[in-house]
């Protein structure tokens, strides 16, 4: 069942086969639920789960897809005598594109999906959420919503930032000249505003953490630049290539792409 | 006719009809040329140029595929009686990996080529460099070597180097959760280490600029994120998305890629 407030999206979810059943009203939906995944913008999430808990089934777990989860995790469990039936999940599929006209069924298959327990989790809620996302394909990594948070400051959250600096950075004069290596560096660049505004207000502190060690990064190269020290160079090279060549990272998309 | 060092290399570039001889020797191979394109590492053009030059015919013209301009098309142009008959060129193709077995006859197709002319350039040997580039189906841009140099910097060294940051920046635990966003964003950290310090090397100070530009738009963002301001973060976006967006430069990897 898909709940949403858009009625002319939920009649194309159902023509493409996405969900069986469209429904508008989120209680009345989550009062026949067996689980849930709520999968509204970033502020909404902990409201919304709240909510949902308040009217479901006892024996109904609860999830979300959020990109941050120490935030989230704190209210619900905070706001709700239920919050134990809540478990934080993040899978890290998707793209810069949006609606069910992009939407795919394998979208999570081999993906990793990051599930997020406290000390208040019931452990059977754990494994039932687990369970759903290992069924979608999905490489689930289980992980504290804390650490989570700090992992995806640099794994998601600080490479979407890069790839804003560099496209505003770049001069109009440019862009002509922009090969695979830009493309690439920007391409998320063009995910959705209003997401990645909730998630870098959400995430901020992580998010100044990471910036702070890139940018670190960048002053070594910069020193090794200023002096014309190719030693220098060459070790920062090498220390990138061994932090990703070794975690099977790179070689994986088609270059000319 | 191709020339290296390599009599293993050349053989196979010959098996798989890259060239249609192999030759070790650069100034006997220059003797016979009507184009040459030098191709060997940044910090040896300028001499391979100007050796060749002496020795090719009157009619003979010479450009290159260097990634920085400014140094090596001054050096030619000083060295050589010559150097009117050698322009500068940088095809914006390839990718991280290197040697014949990663060739492709339509390397060239629908990319661009930075031709860079000076006062000294012939225009006659302006033209057939053109003529040569548009033939394997490059889209050529005609401008100065510095020029060059410093657009080089934002669209080609700048995302090398914020890959290369991305990637030693990230913690060992963040990487099972890496998603596209950080696939992408770290993909040409594996791009040769040698010729990479070569390149910061000979288009330092360019680069350096590019990367002060680079910096002040994350000041601008992290900014906004200190001071949780959502609209700050909003427009921050929306610059990076007008630049790129408006350029047609997005929308064109497959995002689950």
């Amino acid at each position: 069942m898909g709940v949403g407030r858009d009625r002319a999206s939920l009649d194309a979810a159902e023509r493409v086969g996405a969900i069986d059943r469209g429904e508008t009203d989120l209680l009345a939906a989550a009062a026949e639920a067996d689980l849930i995944v709520i999968c509204t913008p970033i502020s909404r999430i902990a409201r919304d789960a709240s909510a949902a808990l308040a009217v479901a089934d006892r024996d109904c777990v609860i999830t979300d897809v959020g990109s941050v989860k120490a935030s989230i995790v704190e209210e619900v469990e905070g706001s709700s005598a239920a919050g134990g039936r809540f478990v934080g999940s993040h899978p890290i599929a998707g793209s810069e594109r949006e609606g069910i006209a992009n939407a795919r069924s394998d979208l999570f298959a081999g993906r990793p999906a990051a599930i997020t327990p406290t000390d208040r989790t019931d452990p059977g809620v754990l494994d039932r959420v687990l369970e759903f996302w290992r069924r979608l394909g999905a490489r689930t990594l289980v992980m504290s919503p804390s650490e989570h948070d700090r992992l995806a400051a640099f794994i998601s959250h600080l490479p979407h930032i890069v790839a804003g600096a560099l496209a505003s950075a770049a001069p109009e004069a440019a862009l002509p000249l922009a090969g695979a290596s830009f493309r690439d560096g920007v391409r998320v660049a063009s995910s959705p505003v209003e997401l990645w505004t909730e998630i870098f207000l959400a995430n901020g502190a992580k998010i100044l953490e990471s910036l702070a060690e890139f940018r670190s990064r960048l002053d070594q190269l910069s020193r090794a630049i200023e002096n014309q020290d190719p030693e220098g160079i060459r070790r920062w090279w090498l220390a990138a290539q061994n932090q990703t060549g070794r975690n099977g990272l790179l070689f994986k998309s088609d270059p000319f792409g």
